[in-house]
């Protein structure tokens, strides 16, 4: 698809630059290295529309025709029937899982993921000199009880150390683990393309 | 993962291919032509399964010590609410949408796929010499409405005449049309992949 406007996405993960090329994007890749902290209160919910927008407006001082593109995926856990009888919400509430730091924390994160439904939220900013749009897409991704031999195999075969809450949906963990996804397969993957999409369409030049 | 036995993939679909692959088999692959057809009063969700295990029956005759894995994928469009008012269901039954034979018939498909759910199920076949599996996986895909751009845009870049419903999951169409999946990806990609693992799973030399 040709635009009438340069694309630029903002994001250096090789699976977002794979969903936009597959959906036949032309674009460019620019990154500016931006504080990713936000405020401990912030619902998590909220958080990665909040880190796309954070993304995007570093662009906003040098942007000139292009549209900017950012996002930003968390995966969250909820609690479980169980904790929430020991915890009132409140008091332990939704837990965003980062990119493990190493094996050891890869593994703790697929035991919390494992035999349970959690939610992966993807925020996504489209930038350009005279409009800024954000929204966030949800998918409930379910995960079969996980062996250690499986955890295992795929820690040491992947090394899921870039990837929040430690797997990719494409990856062999994600393939053999996951019998059931409620929502957007490429939300799960890192860009809810279908979404994408729509804040695109007014610059698809049809011809 | 290598296995016990030497596992055929008889199949020359190149998602089934390439998900096999990316789950980490070793595999040949080797096709036998098959006569793909089936009793027309036959329950349209058994047929996948049928043809699968039709498909693995044409190896037994030669079978030694490889394991057999074939497939079926089958598009069923349900019928709508407004069409069961008309037709009672043993009248108007839900739909298999095969392969389109041109650009035409694609269009006509996509058309009846189009804002509403559809089903998709793969039926696969895991035979040795001494033991046959077989099972079905279902998955409900919701399309968004689709514009005539996008279908003829799609048809003219993606040709999916090798396609069942005329789509690709991972083509252009299906990124920006389906905002929901409940199921599993792959199984709507043509293999149930979490479900292969399960088969496949004694045979997984762990070393």
């Amino acid at each position: 698809m040709k635009l009438s406007k340069p694309l630029v996405l903002a994001s250096n993960s090789p699976r977002r630059k794979e969903i936009m090329h597959n959906a036949g994007y032309e674009f460019t890749i620019k990154v500016i290295p931006t504080d990713e902290s936000f405020s401990a209160d912030m619902p998590v919910e909220e958080v990665p529309v909040f880190l796309a927008r954070t993304k995007a407006e570093c662009f906003r001082e040098n942007l000139q025709d292009e549209i900017i593109l950012c996002a930003d995926t968390v995966v969250i856990i909820d609690q479980t029937n169980e904790e929430s009888q020991v915890w009132p919400s409140h008091v332990r509430p939704s837990q965003i899982l980062n990119k493990p730091a190493n094996a050891s924390e890869a593994k703790e994160m697929l035991r919390k993921l494992s035999g349970r439904v959690h939610r992966v939220i993807t925020g996504v900013c489209v930038m350009t000199a005279t409009e800024t749009i954000s929204f966030a897409d949800t998918s409930y991704v379910h995960f079969k009880a996980l062996t250690d031999w499986e955890m295992d195999y795929y820690i040491e075969r992947c090394k899921p150390f870039d990837k929040a809450g430690a797997y990719g949906v494409q990856d062999f963990i994600g393939m053999i683990g996951i019998p059931k996804i409620e929502g957007s397969f490429y939300t799960v993957m890192g860009l809810p393309i279908h979404r994408v999409y729509e804040a695109l369409e007014k610059y698809v030049l049809r011809n």
